[in-house]
């Protein structure tokens, strides 16, 4: 992974930032604004070091952003040095001396972590010296000290992890994706109002919002969803009914929802399925027989189906924009989570969901 | 779709029959004898004529195959009349006058649906005169009438849906599909038994079993998975441990366990993926400047990847051979289905569940 992949790949920019299918202009409340973001960098299974080359692979493709990357200083620095003058100028490097281990606890990250680069990193967002934070690191420590630190938007009880993911006809975002398990149906439905607004701000429309289920005729599935509907149904969101794995992919839906466990289930398998066929595609498209047709299809494909272009989940229902890397994100993986805050806070999604959430709850 | 594209693609033969990576050879316990499978013609979206058409061709690729087919003798008897003599010969038409619809409930099937294709069907089996039974019917009604007519198997409360699927180096099994919604630790580890038990018979070696969790560690996932590993752990079966989504399609295991809402989500959002994916191979391999190698790649995946080759899931638990079969399933997928009952068969599934049933219940 070299900074040069880039230019060639435009991988920084997130699906949903594009004039694809369905999609709007960026004409957010934000505009094109200069941001700052801070990027919490021990989290990660890679070194502080790839937060850094992720970071100015983030800012050469911005140049409206700027950029606060906390972690250990004997690890970046020798990072930083090693930037051109430009892109260094554009970071301010926060010292930390501890991180939350992967292995924490919750409740051990609210009472050990107050040092750590992930209270410091979110702490910029409660002094107001950065717009939005990325983390690589423990989701349930994420979770629980945005919580504590950043608080949560009306209404709001738990947040959902919510990504966007590839579809046919462009993009579909599902929540929740893990971070709560064995949900009733009040909390569905607030999933459902939650994504409805987060994306209603992405998109600039109103989201198409189905709930995830086994069977799309009314009777089907477990009570928690059928009860779940007819919540939503007295909101105002645009509930398209309930899909099923394949409508999901098919597109049914702008914003899918569901319990932790299924949605974590829903992306994995597809990641899975879809890793099957690249590689097979990968395998076809090395043979000395190809021909141009298949090697173009193949670079088209494994470009399009890239896990660095999805990664950055979104915690949504806190008072602040977070977004969850992957722990084991690529550089490049990395670089369009920070692009997914950007479009978060230049979107204006944060005062759009507090609008609709006084709205609806 | 027509009867002879059966011999270009050899469709009818399930994945688990052939020598491929991972499996035994066919050296079941009823070797190649000759067996007789009922199938009912009134279940699918087709016309019965469809299931017809289907039985011609799994006999066809079968010559120890004898069928039954159960349906609507003024639907049926012109299809059946259309056949080579070969063929009408090894298939008893057995006449129906009522029919399950799909909206029944499975009260008002086991109430009303005596008379019915599906029940007739399964009375071939308690009376012996067949040893299996195909059906693409409603899929709650065949397992109330299977459970009321034959019984379940030595300490199974409630039979589970288990299907083949392809993944990276061959095949795995999931259970349950969609059978079971909101099931506890004891019935997950029952799932458990019953899948190795099966699949164990089909492949001839002891199967490594894996638990759908959203994580890979002990610690992660809801209490209900954590408990049913603890008591799997307990039972002689191989125990890979908790698999992911994207596991499932490396292969990390070869039977799959999870709840029924969990296993079907699993398999459609896979099945929705490959379906997006095949597409763009399909629009590539179709334009003018393809060539032979993306032409290839195109034939194969979709041969591959063609759900008619993942036709029929199993009701696990039952008394006898059942299979279910997808009611938009095509002709060839039906010729599958039936493929996949007439394996079940030969490999003595059936004795080696009870067998091992008994041992771990």
């Amino acid at each position: 992974m070299n900074r040069n992949q880039r230019e060639s790949s435009g991988v920084l920019v997130p699906r949903s930032s594009g004039n694809s299918a369905g999609h709007a202009n960026n004409g957010g409340n934000n505009g094109n604004r200069e941001i700052c973001i801070c990027v919490d960098a021990m989290g990660a299974d890679f070194e502080p070091a790839c937060a850094v080359e992720a970071a100015a692979m983030a800012l050469a493709a911005d140049d409206r952003l700027r950029l606060q990357v906390v972690g250990d200083s004997a690890a970046l620095d020798p990072a930083l040095a090693g930037l051109s003058a430009g892109i260094s100028a554009r970071i301010e490097r926060i010292s930390s001396t501890d991180h939350i281990a992967m292995a924490s606890s919750p409740a051990e990250a609210l009472r050990h972590g107050r040092a750590s680069s992930m209270a410091q990193a979110l702490d910029r967002i409660a002094e107001g010296s950065a717009d939005a934070v990325v983390s690589s690191g423990n989701t349930g420590a994420l979770m629980a000290l945005a919580r504590y630190r950043l608080g949560t938007l009306p209404g709001i009880e738990r947040p959902a992890l919510m990504t966007e993911f590839p579809v046919v006809g462009g993009s579909a975002w599902v929540l929740d994706l893990g971070a709560n398990i064995g949900v009733d149906a009040v909390r569905l439905a607030e999933f459902a109002v939650l994504g409805s607004a987060a994306v209603g701000a992405l998109l600039k429309r109103k989201p198409r919002v189905g709930l995830l289920n086994i069977g799309s005729e009314p009777n089907k599935g477990p009570d928690v969803v059928r009860e779940a509907a007819r919540r939503c149904a007295a909101t105002d969101i645009d509930l398209v009914g309930f899909v099923e794995g394949h409508d999901v992919f098919a597109g049914a839906a702008d914003v899918v929802v569901c319990d932790g466990f299924a949605g974590n289930v829903l992306l994995k398998s597809a990641e899975g399925a879809i890793a099957m066929l690249l590689a097979e595609i990968e395998q076809a498209g090395s043979r000395m027989f190809a021909g141009p047709g298949l090697r173009r299809l193949r670079t088209r494909m494994k470009r399009a189906y890239d896990p660095a272009r999805h990664n950055g989940a979104s915690l949504l229902g806190i008072s602040g924009i977070v977004i969850k890397s992957h722990a084991h994100a690529s550089v490049e993986g990395i670089a369009h989570a920070i692009g997914v805050a950007a479009l978060e806070v230049r979107r204006g999604m944060l005062p759009e969901l507090e609008r609709q959430l006084w709205a609806n709850v």
